[in-house]
């Protein structure tokens, strides 16, 4: 659900808003209701040359993860401006051919989308242009070994996880994935 | 990754405490980073007369939708003891054959752990005893039919899903997870 039209932001953090607003409960009593927004963000499945792009990353914070290429929408971008940046900072590539796979909400009580995007015929354009917080190395992988780093406990985004779960579970949806991905 | 030793609380919310910190950057520079802390919650897979327990619910600011008994953790109360204490008020269920089944860590910048048990043989002991907000009606599914649930549109407890996805991939874990439910 969105955030209710009269919730008050009660915070603005770094990454997290809190807003609140009074929620009438069932017996009538009211209760003090709370969901957090952050900046929505872009997911990228980015194919060059019949393999997929995916980041080994290492953030201040964290132990070396694995995930596709992406990272948040700044304030007055579209999705798929975020998709076009993210792709070139983090990959140094580009692509003219851009198909939006879907718009996932992982998580309910937080007002965040996750718009997926296929980046297809991907071609190096210039130098990675990482942020001081970033560490990624780019690496070209199979089809199928897209799929089992996608399932792997190493992999960030449960987004993309939950999808190739679904995808693996249905032979006929994951042809069609497939083909999307590589062409024939 | 938990909250680090030296983050500051800097708002406390109604579900969502949040927590900053200065992190030293690849760079040698400093930014301030922010992560969330929540309650951690029991999932409970129920079980009684050869069927699983799921629940109905209805929230004030929600539509229906379906998932695992459950809930909050209280100030000062183990897992197990939410776990016993919401299969009580939301099932008016009792067990005497607990097992922990998996802890699960649903997002990265969130300091939050969902806890899921498996409660065997189940027994009508009282009422439901819900809180202002709740709507819950329970109802007896078969194992086939909670796989089904735990991976439709309409459940929420994507742990759950996730879960239910990988099992279904794995036919020997799903058998051992069957047995682990239901007995030979």
């Amino acid at each position: 659900m969105p955030i209710p039209l009269n919730a008050k932001k009660v915070f603005t953090g770094e990454i997290f808003d809190v807003y609140q607003w009074e929620q009438k409960m069932f017996d009538g009593s009211t209760e003090t209701f709370e969901m957090l927004k952050r900046s929505n963000t872009v997911d990228i499945i980015a194919v060059q040359d019949g393999h997929i792009i995916v980041a080994d990353q290492e953030q201040p914070d964290k132990p070396l993860f694995t995930s596709v290429l992406g990272g948040r929408q700044d304030h007055g971008e579209s999705a798929e401006q975020t998709a076009k940046r993210e792709l070139l900072e983090e990959g140094g590539l580009a692509s003219d051919d851009w198909e939006p796979l879907c718009e996932v909400r992982p998580y309910g009580k937080m007002d965040w989308t996750v718009f997926v995007f296929i980046a297809r015929d991907c071609k190096k354009v210039q130098e990675q242009n990482l942020d001081a917080g970033e560490r990624i190395t780019t690496r070209a992988v199979t089809f199928d070994e897209f799929l089992n780093l996608a399932i792997s406990n190493n992999f960030a985004g449960r987004e993309i996880t939950e999808m190739v779960l679904r995808l693996k579970l249905e032979s006929e949806k994951l042809e069609t994935f497939r083909k999307k991905l590589m062409g024939i």
